[in-house]
């Protein structure tokens, strides 16, 4: 937990902190979800794409900040899952927390050159980062 | 072009010759494309999961092998695609020809712990690499 949060109590608006967590997860468990929005527009290969390119911010990220981290996660076959977001206000709430909580993590806006307005928030990923605290945060998400 | 295939003369079955391209594409341009099987039964989540992980996969084999190309896609706001492939045949035919043309490349396979047979193929992703030589091998592929 340390490695993650410094040692810190840290808490997000509506999320519990992460030194009062109680989970099942595998405490060695790394891994990353990706969200996206289900009230644009999105085509299943612009889910992909916007997806992948989420999937892929947040790994440099987690390069750059916790570099044993993202090889840990290298080293269990980087699992992923896809998780369901409703609007963009709740996919900028899952992202904020996850920045509270010190998390790798990136947020995607669309260019807009197809299928949607230029500048709509499309998906974001947070982690790899230790499963408990990840699904601290999107653990009440639906599976795309 | 000497960048990405040493200068060499390379083809791969039923694909030209790189030196013998004509092609309108930006040359500057760098692009990844993602390939998913259209004939499995995958749902949107797994589709996201699976061509993230050959993205991010892909990327990783060209930081290894030609990290300046690596660092322009990066630069130029890592442009991807997602394209239909129809069979296993099919997928494992492009893959072989990003492979023949050393273009760097995944190739994934499902753990099988959900939906499908575990050691399915299911998608690849070829570049980041120069857009025209790419679309050399991928072109007649619809977008997903």
């Amino acid at each position: 937990m340390g490695l993650l949060v410094s040692g810190k109590r840290v808490s997000a608006g509506g999320f519990p902190p992460v030194m009062a967590m109680v989970s099942t997860s595998d405490p060695d468990e790394i891994k990353q979800v990706i969200l996206l929005r289900m009230d644009l527009p999105m085509g299943k290969g612009k889910l992909v794409a916007q997806g992948s390119h989420a999937s892929l911010d947040a790994y440099l990220d987690a390069v750059s900040k916790m570099p044993a981290i993202a090889r840990k996660w290298h080293g269990q076959g980087m699992p992923k899952v896809a998780l369901k977001v409703e609007s963009e206000k709740e996919l900028v709430k899952m992202f904020q927390a996850a920045k509270d909580y010190e998390l790798p993590c990136s947020l995607i806006t669309d260019a807009g050159r197809t299928q949607l307005e230029p500048g709509s928030k499309t998906a974001a990923a947070i982690g790899p980062a230790k499963a408990e605290i990840v699904d601290r945060i999107t653990g009440q998400l639906k599976l795309l």
